[in-house]
């Protein structure tokens, strides 16, 4: 990223509100292709954010709510195209851990939740924090998801089998699935695997179509037919929905009511409140403050923020055509999506891959098509939600199962096996402790894992004692790092070890420091008293080309002037002519000392 | 050290009792020295083990008993003749934060938490966990060894000037002194003081006398003159305390009492008894169960044992000799130690740096000294202890802060700015945190900002980019270290913004593995996504020197041969050939992902 004094004005717009590059070369055929990816993306969205709201815990309408404001806001301030901000899976399963005990009520609590995580996303943007989430390992990352998918898709176990149950954990939702299985509900159950039969069936059709505009240089054009199937494919779950709620109106019209239904919402716009305001006391409850409600939501405050830009960053880079992602500006709009949302009843949202790679296949070409998403969704909230009563839980189930079955990683594993067989232990850790101490104490599990494995390589590094027959024989040393106070006493140790099992015949040592770069006061406290030590034993060190940084810390922590090569061979040169081996400048420092 | 298997019995049985190897050469001239050794460390040791029991909160005849197993058990498990393990300032301190408020009397507590201690310790030595000690940093050791230090001497502020209150923190220890200046004591501030400037002038002396048997080569021997004013320096402990007694038994005598003076305590051996019994209910009281008592001895449990490793290892390799230190044995000694002498009062005992000195400068030979230091401690509780109730409490102060204000280190923050200017930030932190939050944390959060220094350091390596002209120019990318996940997407970001820059015209990439040892999954896929990137812009990729290893991962990950060279004039002389520049095999590839 170019520093900000080196931006003209222009520039300057143009990085905080990347829109304004997008408008000026806005045209025609780069709207008609935003309005097809924009209204692909409803059809997708709609019926997912539906079911996510009651991952959430929430009512359905707060789906819709919150993915109203993140196609407008990204459309200003975003700079990925393919990006769309609304509710995802494994925010929604998060916000449900954090907001359902909310004494204040959970709609509350979300919506304080997401202009909290919104200020968090803003914040880490404009101090460009976001390198934090590079200490977050792929491995990690693909555990935590996957753990994430599994949870998710167990948690929507009881609405396909139409059971009624409250249970939060992994281990408790199929501990109580198992407890009730003599309820097991006939009619929801076909439903709800006839659904997911048919979402996996469609899904795989996309495989036979061909998205709308996919490439520029393709020479044959694609049929009607294909095209077709592609859309047919990515709307199935708007079909689906919609046929369903269909379905169980005409059960109802004739007095039939075989499947568990949505409850009633109601329609219109949301309302607009401020997020955060004190529960005021009234006829007999007391009131809560806002630090009271703060408290309430505990580390939900910064572990949503923090999967949030992690998912995003990710999802970012990997729809950046070999750009460099301005994370910082990707983090500033999502969180200001966030706050926007949060005024609107909205809980927290995200971008989600598969939108993305919806909408990249659709043909997207600037982040204003958000834009159009942002009005199928308006419409969707005026116009529809009379109807909502009427869709089956057991469909809102298998639309979300269908969703994240897909995040479940199984390929990586064996990949992992293969490129490096110690990564294995971070992804085994954080997957097992996600499923059973949770999702947020999983990544930490692993990222210190991960830390406690970088700490050790750092701690171990390869040092290379060879035995050199020349005329006058000695030992070289070479370190494969910079030595710290965690690899020095290492270190020595090897080198003392090795000398002292060697015997006493070789009097010269030659420590190479080619690979130090870096010396901390422990390391070079260390290094003189193994010089001392090799000196006790009547042996002269002598060292090969350190930088200027590590000759003055070693010769401020020795008192003493080194000796000093610039090449092997001069070092080699010195020991037949007799001279450097005295060392005398060191010894006289040692019996000093 | 070497492997069990490859050593024959007779090395078996000296690695587990070195007193074997000791006992076989062991002589009468052998046997003076450490008679000598041993009983003027132990006149060192009596008065300052009595006046650190009431550091530790307890009795003084417990400052006795804990000196006592010390000397026999290291005799015949240690390896370092000049060690002596007994209390400690610094664990006396740590002794009386973890026991003070157990409510099954400080006594039991301080002993189980010795037994404790010392199992911990026997299973880091049995374990050899002693490599965990390496992870505290030696500015971190120091600003912790100073902080404790300075603690310590405030918490004898009280004694010296007769005052009494209770406190424990260094913060709450100086509140409450300035709170109650108006009752200072004029008599017991006076000897404080005097005894203070006494025993400074004596430590003094030694400069200008001579140690007993100090260099077998010195030609000309000392003179018994300066011999004496050597064992009078050593020996000033003893005669302070012993005349102050004399003094106030005077006073005494004459019916007065100027100062205040130590409690009656009883006389003969210790007891022996368990150190881990259940309290019995008896009339009225509850009774207390073993993991209750565990419970309140907290995390003591812990610190205790790793301080004490941590300070064991520092002072055996201080006097070592330039022998590698054996730290498991080491370890284990202690450890036995600890345990035997929890059988018969003791609280956590250890070797003392300044007692390491003494002995080492009264020339002693073998570890068997220390059976002279426990005969001198059983002749003190068995003869001594009907006069401790004369012993000034000031006097003991004054003992106390003459010992503890030569371990505040001042001169090492100099030195650390000289060598590493970083390495000022653990100090002060440790330093800070030591005296405001307590040892225990101090040491914790000092561990933690060197653990994230290290993780900067690992995860901002030197990623050198050079732009070569040759008839074909190309960039040379050179990593200063191997790459994991916390450096890899830096390195990435570094190599794609420089080619963004740089312009287009440059196509050819060599990426330099001579520094990359290693590479974890995360890397590898990052390197996979940056050949992608500079693929999409046109550049080919090329690698220098990659190891076997991670050739293997890269063409796994990137599902693709790697154009490698083993010389970067094999690379120059590619370029002029134009072979090696299509790259076609990973350009097949990368259309096909």
């Amino acid at each position: 990223m170019r520093p900000l004094t080196s931006l003209n004005t222009w520039d300057f717009v143009v990085r905080f509100l990347p829109v304004c590059k997008f408008i000026k070369k806005y045209n025609g055929s780069t709207a008609i292709c935003d309005l097809v990816a924009g209204i692909t993306v409803g059809l997708t969205l709609i019926p997912q954010v539906i079911a996510y709201a009651s991952l959430a815990g929430l009512e359905p309408q707060y789906g819709l709510y919150s993915a109203l404001c993140g196609g407008f806001v990204y459309a200003v301030f975003g700079t990925i195209p393919e990006l769309n901000i609304a509710p995802t899976a494994l925010l929604s399963l998060l916000t449900f851990q954090y907001t359902h005990k909310a004494s204040f009520g959970s709609v509350k609590a979300a919506i304080m939740l997401t202009f909290f995580a919104g200020i968090l996303e803003l914040l880490c943007g404009i101090l460009h924090l976001g390198f934090l989430v590079e200490f977050v390992s792929t491995p990690v990352v693909s555990a935590f998801t996957s753990a994430g998918a599994i949870t998710i898709a167990s948690s929507q176990i009881k609405n396909l089998f139409g059971l009624k149950y409250n249970a939060e954990s992994f281990i408790e939702v199929w501990k109580q699935f198992f407890m009730n299985l003599t309820e097991i509900q006939l009619w929801d159950s076909l439903l709800g695997f006839l659904c997911i039969g048919i979402l996996l069936a469609m899904r795989k059709l996309k495989d036979y179509g061909e998205p709308p505009i996919a490439n520029q240089n393709q020479t044959e054009k694609s049929s009607v037919y294909k095209k077709l199937i592609w859309f047919t494919s990515v709307g199935r779950n708007a079909m689906v929905v919609v046929s369903c709620a269909v379905m169980a109106f005409i059960f109802q019209y004739h007095n039939q009511k075989p499947f568990s239904l949505t409850a009633k919402v109601p329609s219109g716009f949301p309302n607009f409140s401020l997020p955060l305001e004190p529960i005021e006391p009234s006829n007999g409850t007391n009131g809560t403050e806002i630090s009271e409600m703060i408290g309430e939501l505990g580390c939900g405050i910064i572990v949503i923020p923090f999967v949030a830009i992690l998912a995003n960053v990710g999802i970012a880079k990997a729809f950046a055509h070999g750009k460099v992602v301005d994370a910082s500006q990707e983090m500033i709009a999502v969180g200001l999506c966030n706050i926007a949302g949060s005024f609107f009843g909205s809980y927290p949202v995200n971008a989600s891959f598969s939108r993305a790679a919806v909408s990249s296949a659709s043909g997207v070409r600037t982040p204003l098509s958000g834009i159009y998403t942002g009005l199928m969704v308006i419409m969707a909230f005026t116009l529809f939600t009379p109807y909502f009563p009427y869709i089956p839980k057991a469909t809102l189930a298998a639309v979300i199962i269908c969703a994240v079955v897909f995040m479940v990683e199984t390929t990586i594993t064996k990949l992992i096996w293969k490129i490096n067989k110690l990564d294995i232990i971070p992804f085994v850790a954080t997957f097992i402790s996600c499923l059973i101490i949770g999702i947020e104490m999983g990544i930490l599990i692993g990222i210190l894992v991960e830390v406690c494995k970088l700490i050790y390589f750092t701690s171990r590094p390869k040092v290379l004692i060879e035995t050199i027959q020349e005329t006058v024989p000695y030992l070289r040393v070479t370190f494969s790092s910079s030595i710290y106070f965690s690899s020095a006493e290492y270190g020595r140790q090897k080198i003392l070890k090795h000398c002292f099992n060697s015997g006493q015949e070789i009097h010269r040592v030659l420590i190479n420091c080619i690979n130090i770069l870096n010396l901390d006061y422990t390391a070079a406290k260390c290094f003189e008293s193994l010089l001392k030590d090799l000196q006790k034993r009547g042996k002269t060190v002598a060292f090969l080309i350190p930088n200027d940084r590590i000759r003055k810390v070693l010769e401020v922590s020795c008192e003493a002037k080194l000796t000093v090569f610039k090449s092997e061979n001069q070092f080699k040169l010195s020991l037949q002519e007799g001279n450097g081996v005295n060392n005398a400048d060191f010894e006289a420092v040692i019996t000093q000392l």
